[in-house]
């Protein structure tokens, strides 16, 4: 929608009316009748509670609303596809989040946008007012500053921090492709991937591919392929080209997927078709660009065996709010100190498993508003955080 | 209670289990049945409300949460009686705080405890985090630092920054003062009122009390009096002697309190019944310490005319929730750029009024829970914030 139609008439299409006000509120869990109830909800009887807290601080678990809250942090500088629009204009999405959060996952969660785009600022805020949170779950902030504030946000914190479009994404992602897998009778050690885009998404699945045990990912940014030899990289993208690519592969994304058994795209650019009919026989198509995919489901159709996007208007739509509810739940339950690898792919292979007696190829992944998805990733995440030794209780 | 209380069960009180799991949760203000929902209230459809957001920046007052939610702020150092307690161990209080603004003012509040007490810090902390609210709440910061911290923020931001133990304490007070003088048929310029505490609250109260245009007022911290020529006195305290005492009294709070008309307790320290003899007749006893009065209610009335306390078991009491729902409900109505001394006292007058045909000598405030009291003051304070120039719609 460009401008001229909103100021003419816009703010009065449907989607403005849902928005006005806002999207959430807080609610009272406690009664507030009369003066007995103030008495005990606040002073005097509150410093009883707060006494104890002081005197053995794990109770905060017990008796604020920590243990089932988190803050969706951004900076607004990589708002879904609109890129740096600043704090304010990313509220509407970062309450969406909150209440998908909460719709999904029974996760309270409030939206804090940050009038700084400063790496150490932005980690200074977030470290001072994580007393409050029981997790952090990052949003929306641009990479490669994504990268270094999640892992300098993860080293002061004993509270998982998570960037969800670098790992929701590649959970999900992971989960779609282990069904795929197994709907065409193939391992993921036999599978060769091309991931077209190196940001936050693309970076992301490459990890969890390799953490998962793909036989190798390619990973390409507006260059071309990532490799050992490749000059001027980044440190995740010199990270990444040492981690991937064990043939040394080089040159452009359409030389990558020449034979690759997968194309993964986080990209918005576009695949000419010519590229995609090079791929293997039977290869997986997520094409992921909102909200036009690298390659329009009808042309994969033509050579893929399976194909999904990220749009809610297509099948096997890879679509974060599979994930990131209960990865929360799951880590809040347990008190968990941080999100490692293993809680991942645990929750990738629970979405996965899920569906595993409904495979079809237009279904190798639940629906988000499939009821047993939250809780099924909740419980896998939950122990696999006892498994990794970071759950608490 | 004694932690070792405690430990053998004081976990199993009444008051325990009402706090547990917090005191609160967000709700979802919109429906998500389905794909269509989801569509609208996040992707794709929110992406309309943010590019509109960025090109009008004032339309996130329309379309986000900000325009009915404020941020609790504290750093845990002056927490109720507690002191410095910490970040966490505050929030059963923030959390408390925050139900209080919901239930009486239907303002949204959301406790940031802080984990810092530097005061540069924290002030870099919340101007960051501002863009997610439309208003700041300090509490329990403990002095002089919140001076500094509010005065600091206020400077910085264009939305209301109100540190409650200061201003909200000093609003009630004058609200119950100016009826306990209508009710008694004398003027506040003929009253000479002095202060015990020269913290948060016995400055703010200082300070409205001399915008308001009593006679005079004499404030004492635990050295004396503060009088022009004392040495060594903090800026705050070096500003409050200049601008009060107006016949230069030196001495003790009990000298100061001889031919006094009111005495005002923000101490809790304690003050001998020989001395409350000596004031004037018909005097007013606010004595606020909790949860023991600087005067005994029973020794104050052979001595007063009208007595007031901070508790909720004895009559008048002197409570911020009478102040700070509506002081910001009606603040965050208009888009008030910040709270300045005529909304302050507007709330005050507002508050004062409520009662005017019902004043007795155990009734000179109203009662928290009469519904009357946010609304009244919401409306004075939206109405102050006009006439001053601050208001934005």
């Amino acid at each position: 929608m460009s401008a001229q139609t909103r100021t003419s008439g816009g703010l009065d299409e449907p989607v403005f009316a849902l928005h006005r006000g806002g999207k959430m509120a807080i609610t009272p869990t406690v009664p507030l009748r009369g003066p007995d109830d103030l008495s005990l909800a606040y002073t005097p009887g509150v410093a009883e509670v707060c006494t104890a807290i002081a005197e053995q601080p794990d109770l905060v678990h017990d008796y604020t609303w920590v243990s089932h809250t988190v803050a969706v942090v951004t900076d607004g500088t990589a708002v879904l596809g609109l890129g740096d629009i600043g704090p304010q204009a990313s509220l509407p999405v970062m309450e969406g989040k909150a209440v998908l959060f909460k719709q999904f996952g029974d996760v309270d969660a409030v939206p804090i946008a940050l009038a700084t785009t400063d790496v150490d600022e932005i980690v200074d805020t977030v470290a001072r007012l994580a007393p409050s949170f029981g997790g952090i779950n990052l949003e929306d902030i641009s990479a490669p500053r994504c990268f270094e504030i999640e892992r300098k946000l993860q080293e002061r914190l004993d509270i998982p921090v998570f960037h969800d479009d670098q790992h929701g994404t590649a959970v999900v992602t992971l989960a779609a492709l282990r069904n795929a897998a197994r709907l065409t009778g193939r391992n993921l050690d036999d599978l060769r991937a091309a991931i077209s885009g190196a940001g936050a998404a693309g970076v992301a699945i490459a990890k969890i591919l390799v953490e998962a045990g793909i036989g190798d990912v390619v990973v390409t940014d507006t260059v071309g392929v990532l490799h050992s030899g490749r000059t001027g990289l980044t440190d995740i993208k010199r990270d990444i080209a040492a981690n991937t690519n064990r043939t040394g592969r080089t040159g452009t994304l359409e030389e990558a997927l020449a034979g690759a058994d997968v194309f993964i795209g986080v990209s918005g650019g576009t695949v000419p078709e010519t590229a995609v009919a090079t791929m293997a026989e039977g290869a997986f198509v997520f094409a992921m660009a909102n909200p036009t995919p690298e390659i329009h489901p009808d042309v994969a159709h033509k050579y893929a065996s399976v194909v999904a996007t990220g749009r809610s208007d297509y099948p096997n739509q890879i679509n974060n709010v599979l994930a990131f509810p209960g990865i929360f739940a799951g880590a809040l339950r347990v008190r968990a100190s941080r999100i490692t690898p293993g809680m991942k792919i645990a929750a990738a292979d629970a979405l996965a498993s899920l569906i595993v007696d409904e495979l079809r190829p237009d279904h190798v992944i639940p629906s988000p508003f499939d009821p047993r998805v939250a809780p099924a990733v909740a419980e896998a995440v939950a122990e696999a955080a006892r498994r990794d030794g970071v759950a608490r209780v």
